[in-house]
């Protein structure tokens, strides 16, 4: 079913845990001319792509109240009921995250701080197209509410009839949100970045999207507007020995494989026969999946790997870093303890991804493309700036005074000597 | 002395907070020549860069045990003690960042929590230049520390001898630290990112530097490699009033002035004598000063901005962003709680940015530019990744498994149902 690759040696890790590469000076022509020209001519330019891209023209970008009101109705009793189960989970763990102020006297009369501070303005992308993911503007909105941004606004784009998702609209409902916007792709991230007579300008973008989008996000960057993530295809890797149950291993590995025809999948094993009843299992499950080729065209590109033993499993997970990591070991806890590069890791066979792609609480925003080795997941934090204050009484000043003045005039920088000695003198 | 202006209408307060633009797309072909040789030819480019810029040629680019033990010996001892203490005091602050754990169950059976860890290999550049920023390498190299990176290396542009400043290796010594390389600017950069013979590639950068060099970084990016901070010319704001000591802010303000010709310097005031006091301090202190030509140009962008009430100045702070904030006001611990917008504060009049720049604790590098927006300095946080967790039961799924089934299949998303499904039947 997937590609097996049994032992490989060192020297060959690195290829096995490559990532697709996309061509990105071709996709920064093109985003870069969709990027100016919503620069230049605003909304024009927003109706003008939403027709070309959308196949629909709106006069009016901006979703009515009304249409936001009326969405509850337009959704069954049993999802609006899911969605609040979600977001309630998804607003314990965020609110965990909060700090507290924290001073600490450095030296006598030297007292330091730092809290945190809400991003003022902050521009939510929720992708629509085949299937529209509401569930990400509840792993956004909710944490920008609870850090207390002012100014949140979500763009998406509008179907050929120009609505957007019921889902998505309850969504920002339930969470207060009244600025929702029908734009999707470049154009958005544009709108988003420069602003325009309809859409403000915000300081921070948020959100997933195909690779245009990523690109023009990693762009608009020069700008001085900063982003989430650099976003890529989904991944799942997922260690498993003899005390897995295939058939669970199967249905997660599906799950990532359904997202799209470049989601990445890894087994990790060093059991042969673990690997073989997984395999059989996809053959199985497969079958039945309405996204099936979408699922089928991921597999091709994804692997099984044997390895001679469970520390060498862990070492090639840690190098690939993937985004999630699904464990089903003997002794999972403590192997958990050894992961140093994931973006979320779910320990046991009853902890499959989708529990932390819509309810468990924990953020479904998670890098990729090996970006966990240095990136963490959206969270509280990525909401907030921490600000760092501090305050010195005179005979704090005192106590630090010399290391200063030794320190500025071994740099050479005079005037951050003077400073201090015109203080204490 | 500087440029006043007086009563500005808000809708100049965007014009009057712009920085200096800088023009990338030049700035990106000369930097992506140097990456692009570096990336192909390792070690040889970085000789050749370093006898172009620093016109020195090296055989061995990495500093030898020897010098790193001599350094020590080469500055005195009021500055090994003057570093000893800032040293402790950056510990102290930096420490107290630490995040513990904590495991919420979001629903009965489901327990989530996330868990910092370090990012594994970290590069860390240090300016030379005509001042040697040892006090850097502390703000970089303890939180690296303490955060428990594995592989920290320096990069620091060799002098004319083909030597680092002592200060900086006596420092790189005092943390601990061991790989330290004769190598600045853009190829420096490179270095740490694609990895040569001699210089190990890094997962994160860290570290200001000139225009050149922040190009380089926000190029690398695209990379894969992540950034502490995209870094601009430093800057200061100060809000001041009668009770401001005008002799102080005017030293604070030329402490600023002397880093270099585009320093931003920024008086906000509602007091015009105060305003006038401090400019005839600036004239007076100015004379003695042996960077007296670098303050004078960097004096002549600077700005004394008189305000009708102290409420404006504050809201004109805000939306300026500044890198370093002083606050020398009447009530200024309850001012310092409308900051919305800036890297670090100092309060009252016995606060100098001085005291931040090297031995207060807390950290220097900060965002410039009006990043402080939407970005935090440097923190522990930056050497950190946080790894989210997740840990069911089977009733725990049971729990919220008929949400995670509703959304699943709302979405569209029928593999990430089964997932669910096939575990709870």
């Amino acid at each position: 079913m997937i590609q097996l690759i049994s032992y490989p040696l060192k020297n060959n890790w690195a290829a096995l845990s490559a990532r697709p590469q996309y061509d990105f000076e071709k996709l920064e022509k093109i985003v870069s001319q969709i990027l100016n020209e919503v620069k230049k001519s605003g909304d024009a330019a927003l109706q003008k792509f939403t027709l070309q891209f959308d196949g629909i023209h709106l006069n009016e970008l901006k979703v009515s109240e009304n249409e936001i009101k009326e969405s509850g109705n337009l959704i069954s009793g049993e999802l609006r009921k899911s969605i609040a189960l979600a977001k309630k989970n998804i607003e314990r763990f965020h609110i965990s995250q909060k700090e507290s102020i924290r001073k600490v006297e450095t030296s006598k009369g030297v007292t330091c701080w730092r809290k945190s501070v809400p991003i003022e303005k902050v521009g939510l992308y929720i992708p629509g197209g085949s299937a529209p993911l509401f569930s990400t503007l509840l792993m956004l909105g909710i944490p920008a509410k609870i850090a207390g941004c002012k100014e949140i606004i979500v763009c998406s784009p509008p179907d050929k009839n120009g609505n957007i998702s019921p889902a998505i609209l309850f969504c920002a409902n339930l969470l207060g949100l009244k600025n929702i916007y029908k734009i999707g792709g470049v154009q958005a991230i544009a709108a988003m970045a420069f602003g325009t007579k309809s859409i403000p300008k915000v300081n921070k973008i948020f959100g997933p999207g195909n690779q245009f989008v990523t690109a023009a996000k990693m762009m608009i960057h020069k700008e001085g507007i900063s982003i989430d993530l650099p976003a890529g295809p989904s991944e799942l890797c997922v260690i498993a020995d003899g005390t897995c149950i295939p058939s669970f291993v199967a249905s997660d590995l599906l799950s990532q494989a359904e997202h799209g025809p470049d989601s990445q999948v890894i087994l990790l094993s060093w059991d042969k026969l673990t690997i073989a009843n997984i395999q059989a299992e996809l053959k199985k499950q497969l079958l039945n999946l309405p996204r099936k080729n979408i699922a089928l065209q991921s597999l091709k590109n994804s692997k099984a790997i044997l390895f001679k033993n469970r520390d060498e499993a862990i070492e090639f997970s840690n190098k690939y870093a993937p985004e999630h990591l699904i464990l089903v070991v003997k002794n999972a806890d403590l192997i958990a303890k050894k992961i140093s590069n994931a973006g979320s890791v779910f320990i046991g066979n009853f902890s499959p991804e989708s529990a932390g792609d819509y309810a468990s609480g924990t953020n479904h925003t998670l890098p990729t493309n090996g970006y966990a080795k240095s990136y963490s997941g959206v969270s509280l934090d990525s909401f907030n700036k921490k600000i760092t204050f501090q305050k010195l009484s005179k005979s704090g000043l005192k106590n630090i005074a010399k290391a200063i003045e030794t320190m500025a005039e071994a740099e050479g920088l005079i005037a951050h000597k003077n400073a201090v000695s015109i203080r204490i003198k």
